[in-house]
């Protein structure tokens, strides 16, 4: 299926915007980068604005649809919280420049649209914290203060697609296989 | 013991760098804000680029003086990285507005001392690298890809001051048995 031209607009932005920063980038550059003249730009979208909203929503909406999903399943915390590391995982390999835009740009959403961003954050962490939560209450986890362990993990995976953008060397396999084994089990044989 | 005027120029100096950024403080602002003439600055420092160099090398010499100990010492790798950590956690509390300039930073050091500094750093990295390998050859760490520990874990004590300066009402004792938990022992019951 080939692309529409609203998403090259934002496939091709997003890579601008982590290259240059969204300051940067003018309607002018994007329409120069994509061969077209800055007028038809507004055939398909109506502002840069627009479509940071729209490149920093669609992976903040991923995540929370998928923590919210896998919350409500059936599984043990820990199998929850091996199925966010391997999102995770997914996401960064997928939206690499979509997650540069996020990390670097999202300070620059307006109104409607940061707010949606810092809803869907605050979801995000919310299930997670409830998700570490129910894996103390049923034993499975250790008694670990949660905000710490909080703060380790999301750090670690929100860091992520920075790091692994410069160490391709290292397999997929071998990141879905030992990064849960780094953030759960540890790295102290037992 | 009083503070040398040296000391206390570095001290203001730190706190304005992180409220404000590097490039936004003038000599004049730290003047006024202890106080002083500008003039009477330079009777003590050079340059502001100076005072910055100070503040950055402080903390990277006394991480890498500590781990280059530590890489010395006859213990256990795994009694090396629990130093490690409370090193991170003791540093992270004593020069909070250090490290959050060296964070935000570091990146306006010039020529010679931005060069000290990555090679601080680079030679930081590399002695956890080897305190990892000799674990992983010790048969005491797990067979995980050293450079995804590396990750997880340095990016984990890098963010630190971060967000602790947000979460004072964690003790530090908790922190001190905690997170080196989370790290090296992982979160799930075995």
């Amino acid at each position: 299926m080939s692309l529409t031209r609203k998403q090259e607009i934002i496939i091709t932005a997003s890579r601008l915007f982590k290259e240059r920063g969204y300051n940067a980038i003018s309607m002018r550059d994007l329409a120069a980068e994509m061969g077209i003249k800055a007028a038809s730009l507004y055939n398909h979208i109506s502002s840069k604005q627009e479509i940071l909203g729209l490149i920093i929503l669609k992976v903040s909406e991923e995540f929370t649809q998928h923590i919210n999903t896998i919350y409500l399943d059936e599984l043990s915390s820990i199998k929850k919280l091996e199925a966010i590391i391997q999102n995770h995982i997914e996401i960064t390999l997928k939206y690499t420049h979509h997650l540069a835009c996020m990390n670097n740009d999202w300070i620059h959403l307006e109104d409607e649209y940061k707010q949606r961003y810092l809803n869907l954050r605050n979801e995000y962490e919310s299930k997670f914290r409830q998700i570490l939560q129910q894996g103390k209450d049923e034993g499975e986890l250790k008694d670990i203060d949660l905000e710490i362990v909080v703060f380790s993990v999301l750090t670690t995976l929100r860091t992520l697609h920075i790091w692994y953008a410069k160490k391709t060397s290292i397999q997929v396999a071998t990141l879905q296989q030992d990064l849960p084994k780094t953030l759960l089990y540890g790295i102290v044989k037992s």
